[in-house]
Order: C-alpha cells, then structure tokens, then sequence
C-alpha cells in the first residue's frame, strides 16, 4: 500500500501539502489540489485514521463536553450535532462533566489533555478559573452553546428576552400577582437562570408589580415540589406562573391538579423550551429548538477548522411565543368584564 | 524521546511483546511486564495517543451504538458506560443510528469500518442482517446491552419476567380486566416489546383471563393517547393497565386524570423501570437499574479486551417490585367485602 510520502513524491509536493489536499484542510491551491489528488487515486493510497492522524494533526473528530446528558434540552442539542458530524464524516467523543464529580476533574486533567479532537463544542458548562485554563491550554478551537463565553464563538437562545416576553405574556392577560419558578445555582447552566430571572425581573418591574421568587431545581420533580409549597401557601399562591423551563412548568401543573387547582381558570402557567411534553400539557411556552443550536454549533465549528470563520461569532436565537391552554385570564376578570358591560 | 522500539530493544523483547506491556493488552509473563515498564519509565518513555494506536492496534476508545439518545433508558445507560470508562481512561465516541435514518446508514457502512475502538457496546440495537454483517466484519469484540443477541456478551433485564411479575401482582389485587398498554414494531427495542407482552400472556393465560392489548408508542405521549382511546371506549375500559415501561404508565396516568378516572380507585397502572419521574406519579412498577446496566457492560467489554473473559456471557438481571399509589383493588370490590363481613 503507498504511503503519504509516495504520493507526495510523485505529486512534486511536499509531505505536508500532500497531507492539506488529501485532508481538505488548509490552504492548498487548486491545481495543486487536483494533482495530489489525481496521484492518490492512481497509487491507490488510502488514509489510515491513525496514520493520518499523525501525519496531519487531523483526527476528523470532535470532542463534545456537556454536563448532563439525561435532560432534554442536553440530548436533543447531542442529536443535532451529531447529525451533521456524521454527514461530514466526523466521530463524535462524547464527555460527561457531570459538575463536581471525579469525571469532571479526569475530563478536564487528562481526557482534553490528550487533544483526540480537532475542536470541541462545550454544552452549557460553566468552567471554573482552572477548567478555563485547561480548555485555553488545549489551543484547539472550541464553539460553545449556552452561556456568555467572551472566548468562544456561541450559540444560544436570547433568555433574557424570553423570559421578558413570557411574563409580558400573563400581564397582558391582567395577571398581577406573578410568580417567577425557577432556580439559581452556581452549578452549569446558572449563567441562563440569572438571565431568565433576569427577564423576568424587567417585566415585573416595567408594570410596577411584585417580585415573587420561589427556587426550584430546575427538572420536572423540581418544579412540581416547589410548586407545590407555593401553591399551598395563601400568603404566596399567585394567579400565574413564569417557568424557568418547560420541565419546571410541567412540573407546577402536575402540581396545581394534585392540588385541585384548575389550570389556567385559577393558575396560568407558562414555560420556556416547547420540550416535546408541552403539547400534551397544552402548555403556553417560548419555543427553541436545541437539536437546531447543536446543528449551528457544530457548522460553526466545522467551518472555523475549515479556516473559513476565524472571528469569534455569536449566534443569539429568539423565541417564538406558541399559546396553548395554560394562560387564560386571572380568576374572576371574565366576569368582571361581564358585570362592565351590561 | 524515546520510542517503543528503543524500549523493546533495551528490555531484550520483541516490539509486539513491549506494546503488549505498556498497553496491559494480551499476555506477557509478569517477569518480562515488570521488566518493560521499568525500562520504559527510565527511558522516559511517552505513548503517544495516535502512535501507539498504530503500534499497537489499540485506541483505547469505545465505540457506543444507540438508537435514541433522548430518552430516558438510553441516556441512563450511557452515563452508566461513561463513569467507567472515564475511570478507566478510555475515551467515548458515540454513533447515534436512529433506524430508518441517513446518519444510521453511514453509522454501519462508513463509520463502524475505520475501526477508531478497540470495542463497541450496542444498546438496543436490532440489526437487520446487513448491519449484522457489518458489525461482525469489524472483527473487533462487542457487547450488548438489551436485546437478544446469540453472537455478543450481553446485558439485559429479565423483561418476560418483569410483565409477568407486574401483570400477577393486578391479578393478586383482585383485577380480571386487566390491558396491556405498549407497542409492537419492527424498530430497535422490538424484542423488548416481545418479550413483555409475551410475560403478560403467560401470567394472563395461567390465571384464565381474557388479554387486552392496546398498541402504543413506547413513549410518555404514546402512552397518553393510547390510553385516551382505551379509556373512552366503555366497552374496552379495563379496571388495572400493565404498561411496556414507566413513560407509558405516566402517560396513562396522566390520560386518566384528564378523564377524571380516580387512580388507583377506578384504575390501577403498573410500569416497568422505576424512572426519575416513577416517585412523584406515585407509580407502582418493576424496578430496572440502566445505569447499572451500562456500567456492567463497560467492565465486561474492559474485561474482554485485556483477554481476562473471552467466553460469551449473559447477565440478565431480575427486577424488583415497588409498590406505591398507582394500584389497588378493583373498584367495588372493597366495598363488597365490606357487605359480606357485617
């Protein structure tokens, strides 16, 4: 079997242009491309993945950190990259940071160490000082989805403003007593807590009204236990609740029919997501769609390897509003209006 | 930096015996093993990653074929698998091959061929006989979890026992109109399907009451609509569900309560899993544990690789049942024994 050097020789080139026109990565020009190419055939030379690897510092491989896997949002942005990784023909390493574990502290001292990857896309992590230094010390380009990384290009939905336009939602229906059920952590995935909340905070506060925070792991059970010590509290109970995400917000109607609260004639809910739950619940959410932010990452990423894209992007994603029959008006408005207008 | 070569020729061993040493793959006398890492480490000998895959043939990564990430068996699963081989320093790549998709064509044909693991483990996996030649072409070791495979190590939860279990523990609380709520495919997971359905047949026909099976989409919203139709139907209505697995059962819980069936005072519902939601639906099901089942078949692929277990084996796993709120006595019945005890 011809090796690299063979077909270098042959083409007139040296070994490591052969490499760039066999491996379509880097600048070669196309004439030049052509004839590696042309001889490759002729010699019958076939790259071995391992031999390749060494010879171009390619591996066609990318490295996905994310620090959960059995969650909706995580899995369904985990199919999206794949899906365009395995229609270019990228392996696709997968590594699970689960935060505060001893995978964590092994991904990020020794698996990245090993730069098996061509680049990374990292999922919602929020790295502290140490990991941050062992992602930089990688030199490998990284694409992120979720967060604020200043370092990284980023994909990622704008959860400020849907969270803003969720609570704008209920207060245009005439809720004023509003809920806000989610949750703060310094774990990952805080940094879109804090936006949400943050959203939240700036409708709220535009119409004058109350802030009503009540903290929920962020997951079904989550939100179905602190809905439940809101809604048994007649001090706290609100007309209408602004979910962190769609699982939270499931969890809080789950709740609310434990309880015999009606949904939406004594309690509006809505969500954030459109988690493929949501229309079974009939519930009032702002849609994104994870498998398209992994799909963009991983485009993103492949382009940059490309060295097509060298200035660090961002992509900001905005929600669509979908009402369901989760929001209606607050209890007792309809007949009020009714009483109104004789 | 010294290479392999200057460690076999300082060690007085061939190069295959040295690699066999370093890597802790094959047999090599404990002596001549000592004896090589010695001489490696004052050396300062340092594998490198692509060149002692070609040295030795082996990547230390594994491969993970599944056919959905986002559910909640395959995700459990894969984070069972993770956590060992991250302990053990083996990297993941994983190949999503959704059944009927282009990705999953290219899993088999292109991405299986290059050979980048030294194992792969299949999780519900049903290959049709293409794949199956493709896998075996491989000629590299692969365990199963799920399934029925005769020619791989496999991992697998005693389904036809754990729906015969479920459906007598019905029977025991006095049911007679007792459904089987689950889904009958020619998909990955269909020999899962079998096996269950085929349990509650035995457990149904020992006990000379009449089946009732209501086709659904393994899912939680599969569950729900299948429920709503059998549900509504006075003439099929049956007083207790066996359901396929715990998304299922949820989804006839759910289905229920948007009815306004009482569970488990007008119906009772038993699953199979014990999913993070089981608890807060006070379901009553079959414990299996994913996790665990990823874990063991990633020690058993380990296993194999360092040549410690070549036998093909089999572990299959007996659930345990967990009752909770979801079931209880027929309805009526309580109140005739009341009668019949004045």
């Amino acid at each position: 079997m011809s090796g690299i050097e063979d077909v270098a020789r042959e083409a007139g080139v040296s070994k490591a242009t052969a490499s760039r026109a066999l491996t379509g990565h880097g600048y070669v020009a196309a004439a030049t491309r052509a004839r590696v190419l042309r001889v490759a055939e002729t010699l019958g030379y076939v790259a071995s993945s391992s031999a390749s690897s060494l010879a171009t510092g390619r591996t066609r491989n990318i490295g996905v950190v994310m620090p959960y896997l059995n969650r909706w949002f995580f899995a369904e942005v985990l199919e999206g990259i794949q899906e365009v990784l395995l229609a270019q023909g990228f392996d696709l390493t997968l590594y699970d940071a689960k935060p505060g574990t001893d995978g964590r502290r092994r991904v990020f001292d020794d698996f990245l160490a090993r730069k098996r990857f061509d680049g990374l896309i990292a999922v919602a992590l929020e790295p502290d000082d140490h990991e941050l230094e062992r992602l930089v010390a990688i030199g490998r380009p990284v694409v992120s989805v979720v967060g604020d990384s200043q370092d990284t290009s980023v994909v990622r939905l704008d959860d400020m403003h849907a969270a803003r336009r969720a609570t704008a939602h209920l207060i245009d229906l005439g809720h004023e007593r509003i809920a806000f059920l989610g949750g703060i952590s310094d774990q990952d995935g805080a940094h879109v807590d804090r936006e949400r909340l943050g959203g939240y905070h700036a409708s709220m506060r535009d119409a004058g009204l109350t802030i009503e925070h009540a903290a929920a792991d962020v997951s079904l059970p989550g939100g179905y236990d602190a809905a439940v010590d809101l809604l048994s509290d007649p001090e706290r109970r609100p007309t209408a609740i602004v979910a962190a995400c769609d699982e939270v917000a499931i969890g809080a109607i789950i709740a609310a029919r434990r309880l015999g609260i009606a949904v939406p004639a004594a309690l509006s809910v809505v969500g954030i997501d459109n988690h493929e739950y949501a229309e079974m619940f009939g519930l009032t959410t702002l849609e994104q769609s994870p498998r398209e932010q992994g799909a963009a990452a991983a485009e993103l990423l492949l382009e940059q390897l490309r060295g097509a894209e060298a200035e660090r992007t961002e992509m900001r994603l905005q929600p669509r509003l979908i009402v369901r029959s989760s929001t209606s008006t607050p209890p007792g408005t309809a007949s009020v209006a009714v009483g109104a207008v004789p």
